[in-house]
Order: structure tokens, then C-alpha cells, then sequence
């Protein structure tokens, strides 16, 4: 394979995320994730108001201009056991500024102090709390990176077998929906994954899947059966670890006649969006996930 | 799974297409696809021009406002031993006013009268053509459905490795990349796809790849190494024998640092697009690609 140019943006971002190791202390790794955000100085138009959803606290942001009628639901990642309104409060502001609507981010609960179905739970009750609000379901985007990808999918698939109406689309970012880390991009892609190794992976999966098998379908999506969801878009970079069950999850929901629309971004890792105020394929994939949404929600 | 209404549109062309099984002898399959294309009235705004592309046949289409510094190369489907300009015309021209360019499709040499390499090698022919005629590669999009986008990509892999400028961006319909049909949705779609079956398959790749093995890179694009290939569109219908080898190709090509899209569309057949003037999916589809190719040629 001839030597290529490696976006030299990203370039400097995975030199500086190998250069720092994931502590071993959760709470460190805690304070790092929401360190993060909170390295971006929020844009100035960005207006952020807390409230609670469903007694789950959470925030709103809105940017000029934003549909009062049309909401992103934000589940954010971190493993289900860090992440929080901080950490991803610049991505998600600019997810909505794309998408032309306000979104409502969820801080619901971490393991391992509340294991699952804890995060699913808050989950549900978020969006129903969205509905019991007026807001139409066709209206509601749901969206979430990572951990949060996965409990995006999970959710839906929640709504759906309790009979509640399903959210106008779903957007999964670097979506974590096998706990098992069984595809082969653990092990294709360690070397280029800065962030997310296979044995990290398991260590935070039995954190947060607690008593539950890791197959079980809401803890591994990838393990459900996927018929009746929205449509769906999955975006992936072909640098990470997650990058094939991304592909997989994607392949598996289109097979169950899902409208799926799967985007492999070269040489991104996992969850390229959260840098993108300095990363011009972090914009280019909110403005992609922007027109998805403003596409699939009704008028 | 609960029952779920079909789109009615695509019902009633697999219906159709499921009532008429596929004739044994090739000039009756030949004159069955040109059929297709000639079914339908060309709309009155599409200028069509005979022409010749590096010794090979070809026509030009433009609607109103082609740029006539852009082209799509196109590439007919109909397992490398059908399909025609007369086949995929209706199509082509549809495409081209959605990207807003001209198209050049090429009626490249078929099987078994020509097995591999004629079709790639008038199709390398034809894009050199273009290059010769002045279009900058990055103003040159490639394009193809089923065999045609098969051929799509192994003219891409012949480009690279020759050493030639590849086109901005190629966008593939159903592309049957596995000419040894070995991916489970031959199985797992058999009862749903009313067109193309394995046994058929299998037929007319033999007669396509002559003494060629079937794992030959350029014949079976799957088992390829795929970097270094400009942006990809795969798009496949959910309903169709080859869905899993667009998702394999697609997932294969992104791990590889391409940048891929892929679209999976609910309910629908290989090459849903031919049908588009009876199918606002395949309307929909072809706004999609064109959509795709204006973003990603040159300005």
C-alpha cells in the first residue's frame, strides 16, 4: 500500500491522545471526558437553560433560529460509566445548530453505581417526558455517540416493544453496540485507535451491564432484532476500533428494512466529532448529521 | 416481527417481475432489459448523442443546464452478458439531470462473445477518452449499477494501479462485487428478490470471467485491496440476493481509508432505480446520487 497523507488535523489530535494514557482511576477519567468540553469555549449564541426530563437532569441548548418545535434527544457516551452534560455540551450545541433545532441532553445515570437498565430507563423516561411535553414524535430526533450510540439504539428498541411511537430518525455516532468486542476491527484497528482498546472496553462493559448477559439486545444492540426502527444514520471512522460494528450494526438494521445511511470517514476515531473546533471532518460530519436530521423529521 | 405494509409502488413491480421468470436463452434476456429502458418515454428536455469513447461505443445525455465541464461516466449493469444504452437510457439521463452534468455511457463489450477483461478495458478506454477529450479527472464522476458497478470499481482498481488520475467520486447501484455469490443474503433474500438468484448468478459470472478465477481482484472487486479510491456511494435495496455483499464491499472500502457512503433502502429490489418513473423511491435514490456527485466533483 503506498504511503498516504493522514489528515494532519486529526494527526495531531491521535499524537495527543496516544501521548496521554486513559488513567486507571475512574474518577480521573471522569474529570478528563468532561475536561474536554469544557477545553472549547462554548459559542456565544449558544443558549443553554438546565431543567429536568422525566427526573432525569438535563439541559437544553439552542443557537438563533432554532425550530421551538423539533428537538434531538442527546444521549451522550463516556462508557456508560463517564461523559456528562460537560463533556459534550460543544458537539451536541453544534449537532442542534446543524440539525436547526434545540436539543435536550440527558444526564442519566453511570455505571457502576447504577448498572444497567439504569441509563436505558432514564432514557425512556426523557423522551416520554418530550412527548408528554407536545412535541410530536416524528418531530423528536434521538442521537448519541459511543456508549451513547449503543443506548440510542437500545432505546428505540425499548420504545418500540412497549408500544410507545417511535422518534422521526436516530443518529449513533461511533455506536458501542457489542459489549463482547468480537469484530475484528479490535484487533485490525488497536494500532490506530488512540482512545478505545478491546481490554478498556470489557473492563467498562462489566461495569454496566452488571448481572445481564453481554448479548442481552438492550445491553448489545447488535444482538436485537432491528426491524420497525426510524431511519438511521451511522457514522464511523475507519481508524477506530468500533469501526466494524458500526458496519455491522448497520448492515444488520438495513437486512430488517431499516433506511440506513452509514458513513465511513477516513482516518477519523472514535467520536472525531467532539474535537470539532478543531477538526474541520469534525464539521463536516455535524453539518452531515444536521441535514440527515433536518431531512428526516416531518414538517 | 409485526406485519408491515410494503412500499405499494415496489409491490407491484415485484409482483410483476415475479410472474414473468427470467427466459433461458440470452437474445431473449437481452431483448427483455432493452425492453425495460425502451418502456418508458425519455422525457422531452434529454438531448441524446451517438458517439464513440476510445473506440467504443457510447452516447452522450444532457437536460437543461448540464455543466459541460462535468460528466458521468456510466457503466450499464445486466451481469457483463446484457443491458445496452437502450436498457439503462431512461436511468442515465435521470441521473445526470439530478447531478447536473453530462453522461457518457459507454456499451462496452459483453460476455461470453468478450469475457474478462473486454468490459474493464473498454471501460478504461472510455474514461481515457474523457481524460484525452480535457475533463479534469476531479470533474469526472464514474458510475454503475449491478454488473456495471462491479466494473465501476475494478476500473477504479485498474486507474490506481496504472498510475492514471482517478475520478472525483463513483457511485455504485447494487454492485455485485462477489462473483461467487458466497455472501448469506443469497440465502437469507433469496424469497424476496423476484431477479436475481444465485444459480443465475453463478451462470453468468462463468461466462464473464472465462479462465479468470473467480477470486480475481478485477473480477471480483470483494476481494480486492481497496485504498486509495476516491469517495464512494453503495447504494442497495434491502430486499435483494446482493445486499450483503454492497454492505461487505462498502464496510471493506471504509476500513481501507476510503470515504464511503452507504444507503440501505427498505423494501427495495436490485436496481430499484431503473424502475424510477413508477417509483418515487427510485426518484428519491437518484436525487440522492445526484446529490453525491455534485458535492464531491470539483467546482
Amino acid at each position: 500500500m503506498p504511503s498516504r497523507q493522514i489528515d494532519p488535523e486529526i494527526q495531531v489530535i491521535r499524537d495527543l491522545l496516544a501521548s496521554r494514557p486513559r488513567p486507571p482511576e475512574l474518577a480521573e477519567r471522569r474529570r478528563r471526558l468532561d475536561a474536554l468540553g469544557g477545553s472549547y469555549p462554548l459559542p456565544g449564541d449558544v443558549r443553554v437553560e438546565s431543567t429536568t426530563a422525566g427526573g432525569v437532569p438535563a439541559e437544553w441548548t439552542a443557537t438563533p433560529g432554532a425550530d421551538a418545535a423539533r428537538v434531538l434527544l442527546f444521549l451522550h457516551g463516556g462508557g456508560y460509566v463517564s461523559g456528562s452534560l460537560a463533556s459534550h455540551r460543544p458537539m451536541v450545541a453544534e449537532a442542534g445548530r446543524q440539525a436547526g433545532l434545540r436539543t435536550l441532553a440527558l444526564d442519566y445515570r453511570l455505571a457502576p453505581e447504577h448498572p444497567f437498565p439504569a441509563a436505558l430507563e432514564d432514557a425512556v423516561a426523557g423522551y416520554r417526558h418530550l412527548l408528554e411535553s407536545g412535541f410530536a414524535p416524528g418531530r423528536i430526533a434521538i442521537g448519541g455517540d459511543s456508549a451513547g450510540g449503543g443506548l440510542t439504539a437500545a432505546t428505540l428498541l425499548a420504545l418500540r416493544d412497549r408500544g410507545l411511537p417511535l422518534p422521526g430518525c436516530a443518529w449513533l455516532v461511533s455506536p458501542w453496540v457489542d459489549l463482547e468486542s468480537a469484530s475484528a476491527s479490535m484487533e485490525s484497528k488497536a494500532a490506530t485507535d488512540p482512545m478505545v482498546q478491546k481490554p478498556y472496553l470489557l473492563e467498562i462493559a462489566a461495569m454496566y451491564r452488571g448481572a445481564a448477559d453481554a448479548r442481552t439486545p438492550l445491553v448489545s444492540p447488535l444482538h436485537a432484532e432491528l426491524h420497525g426502527l426510524p431511519p438511521l444514520l451511522v457514522q464511523v471512522g475507519s481508524a477506530e476500533t468500533l469501526l466494524n460494528e458500526g458496519v455491522a450494526f448497520a448492515g444488520k438494521a438495513g437486512a430488517a428494512e431499516v433506511a440506513v445511511t452509514l458513513e465511513i470517514w477516513p482516518d477519523m476515531i472514535h467520536v472525531w466529532h467532539l474535537f470539532h473546533p478543531q477538526l474541520a471532518a469534525g464539521r463536516r460530519a455535524l453539518a452531515k448529521a444536521g441535514a440527515f436530521i433536518r431531512e428526516h423529521l416531518a414538517g
